[in-house]
């Protein structure tokens, strides 16, 4: 950090005595000074009472007395400080929700909970609140659904911010995570010719100008003439993923990745983020199985570190004490049970379902709600039949009905991970993908296996499943600032 | 790091030793021990001379004698362990670039630069290799069209693996920093019913299920069904960052962006990845000058830092001098210039152009380079006519023909950066979007300025032309994993 400060220091500095380049021009920088703006979470850090200080920010509660008008002023941080404004400076166009640039002097606080406050001795509005037209009152709850609908407006709630702050403290984490587990982090393409499944509705992609694509190809098919092909939104970056573990041996990617379902559950938008990573040289589970939790652990470690504040806001709002039950999970292992015995406890507790459990099938959204619940705590479900998983997974060592994969099932949410070990075996891919019909496609994708491929295996996490897991925010749409769902994208 | 350590062991402990759930469920844990392997990196941090190793990797090179063999292996980190393997144990399988697994003991090597190597007792082809297929030879280097040729195999070149590991550096550093330095990472939609700037070919997105779309929608307008209207691939995150740093601050995103130009140049790409960043309480061009600076500084000293064996090996297949380059660059303070003395200066050397400068209009890629290479290092160039930008500029406080923005040019690539100030006053802004018949579909952007809009100012860098110029790889498409150009998605 002090470097990084010395850097922008030495590059001020840089500006202000040299401004004359190799060229010999002579240039104006005096604009560009810096104000001297400090935020608000650096002012109640390093407070020093009785300096001066210039503080920005949006009036998040203000109280006016006679003398006095008291004023919270947030700045995107957790924390916010107490300004005091003599009346003298308060003006009307100061309200809750509109940006306003202090200057003042700190002092000390007569309140315990607060050690400082700053007393204005200047005060200017630099961004108007039309509050006739606001759909949010200053001290007033909101539910959820009718926040959503204010969406661009909707990280100037309390809520919302601090759900975006945890957000951004939990995409960071996993990030650094697995760079320091030595992981490599790489972009795989949105656009791609494959869908990695075979499954999912996919979307299309071509140019919106007709004369373009007429331009670059045929008139016949649109679609196919910026590429030479039809190309879609990846359903999930694996299979390009599995390429570059070719050469790399822990790597990872946290994209968006598109689903055009018409799916309008709390639990699907049609644009999320997932983290899917790949293990080279993995020939079982238990690396898959152990990078996952301790992702999901470190996740909860750094909002427990970092995030208390925003925790018992968000928790407030949901009724849940976020705190503790972050605690607990940091407390216990996950479990690991296998498919046979998960349906086993299903088909004990049947009676309980609305659809009954079926022996083969998948484990729907219901059962599995109850197998962590019934287990108390996440749960990772292995070795599923081969029939009802695609192609790629590898087939199990000791029945060869089933694939070496696992499902991670969590409170609240249900499914958060899949992941598997890859089938590696030229020959034996090769026939899965002629019977399939996509040797010619993925040809490719079987090469890696002709080409010194080691066994591998590797796992997707849906980003904002996570989230809602450990914040327990319901609807992820609650989540993810924009949300994409059918019918629905409206800026 | 060691409390990372201490959640994956105390996990394993859990496993081992509590394998009863709440639910009084028995399972069989002991499938997923840990093999024991460790990477050749920690490996080479943390030998022990005399214990026994397992490591796994793809065979980097090797040299046949009489009693052994001697190979160097490596798993996708910049390093190699030197592995001699006794002829008994070396078998036809194992050739350049199949993947291995060697049982051995760590002893001290003979050669001074490689402190340690093994001695494998056992050794395991795990990846065969299709020598009479594989496109590259040992000790052989390749042209990069030649590479690109073979995108899915390219990972496992050492060249290539190398301009991996700097670009997961890079990204990693650029992310950080932000953090670091209190701004927020966000995620802001790829799916948008608007295009940013009016400007720039973009992509349609609609489901590929035609039978979806008319089920969801009518048949008339198959691409409007699943949303209730157009939607495009984003070619700008920016409006919707403004729109989070209406609530918090200081904003980041790092997505991919999308043009579907006809563009066949070195720079340019149909999916490329934009680091995006957003500031509020921005009233003049300073703060993004200075964030910009420090990100590109940063990265050049974590590369310095953390990646002088990749630059060498990147440095010596493009001939040049990372090292020193990089060191250069951090020696010096980026310049600054107003569009009006760029201008000047290209006039003057009008004869050295193909196209001449043209008052008023864009700098073009000819002269954007001269630029560079005339003041010597990367330059900022401000306050540009405001009829060449967009309309979210705001007007510059002493010259109302031009707009406060900034391009970052840098040597070797041209635009790296371009930013600016916006135009947070409703009523001009308003104006603004009638005359381009925007005002109904930006009504939400608009509100932001309603509703406690302070002044803002961000600014987009192309991360694949930041690599491209700290690590001087002229073509962009040697970046990205699986460029995407026109007439090209192969996979």
């Amino acid at each position: 950090m002090a470097a990084f400060k010395n850097i922008i220091f030495q590059s001020v500095l840089n500006r202000i005595f040299s401004n004359k380049t190799s060229a010999g021009l002579r240039f104006n920088f005096s604009r560009f000074k810096s104000d001297g703006a400090v935020s608000v979470k650096s002012l109640l850090q390093d407070h020093v009472v009785g300096s001066n200080v210039l503080v920005k920010g949006w009036v998040k509660s203000l109280r006016k007395q006679k003398e006095n008008t008291f004023m919270h002023i947030g700045d995107g941080s957790a924390e916010q400080i107490q300004v005091i404004i003599p009346s003298s400076l308060c003006h009307e166009d100061c309200c809750f929700n509109s940006a306003v640039v202090v200057r003042g002097k700190v002092v000390q606080s007569p309140k315990v909970n607060q050690p400082i406050e700053v007393k204005a001795e200047n005060l200017e509005v630099v961004g108007r609140l039309d509050v006739e037209c606001f759909p949010f009152g200053p001290r007033k709850i909101y539910p959820p659904e009718y926040v959503r609908q204010h969406i661009h407006l909707r990280p100037k709630t309390t809520i919302y911010s601090a759900i975006l702050r945890l957000s951004s403290l939990i995409t960071t984490t996993l990030h650094n995570t697995l760079i320091q587990d030595g992981f490599i982090s790489v972009s795989v393409p949105i656009l791609t010719s494959n869908d990695c499944e075979g499954a999912g509705e996919v979307f299309l992609v071509r140019p919106a100008s007709e004369e373009l694509c007429r331009e670059m190809g045929n008139n016949e098919k649109l679609e196919e003439s910026y590429f030479n092909k039809r190309v879609y939104l990846t359903v999930s970056g694996q299979l390009h993923l599995e390429a570059i573990a070719g050469g790399i041996s822990k790597v990872f990617t946290m994209g968006p990745t598109f689903r055009s379902e018409n799916s309008r559950t709390r639990r699907h938008l049609a644009e999320f983020r997932m983290l899917e990573a790949e293990i080279a040289f993995c020939s079982d589970l238990q690396p898959i199985l152990s990078t996952i939790e301790s992702l999901v652990k470190q996740s909860a470690r750094s909002l427990l570190e970092h995030g208390k504040q925003d925790l018992a806001t968000v928790g407030a709002y949901y009724k849940e004490n976020l705190e503790e039950s972050l605690d607990d999970l940091l407390k216990k292992g996950f479990s690991t049970i296998t498919y046979r015995q998960a349906l086993e406890l299903l088909l004990e507790n049947k009676n309980s379902f609305n659809k009954s459990p079926q022996d083969g099938a998948d484990i729907g959204s219901e059962h599995e709600l109850f197998l962590v619940k019934h287990i108390g705590g996440p749960v990772f479900v292995v070795d599923w039949p081969a029939k009802i998983k695609p192609f790629y997974m590898r087939t199990a060592e000791d029945d060869h009905s089933l694939v070496s994969c696992v499902d991670l099932l969590v409170p609240g949410v249900g499914e958060l991970c899949g992941g598997s070990l890859r089938e590696n075996r030229h020959s034996i891919l090769k026939k899965r993908l002629e019977i399939q019909s996509l040797a010619e496609t993925l040809n490719w994708y079987l090469d890696l296996r002709r080409f010194g491929g080691p066994p591998t295996g590797g796992f997707g996490m849906g980003v904002e499943r996570l989230i809602s897991y450990l914040l327990k925010i319901p609807n992820v749409k609650d989540i993810v600032p924009f949300p994409r769902t059918p019918h629905h994208c409206p800026m």
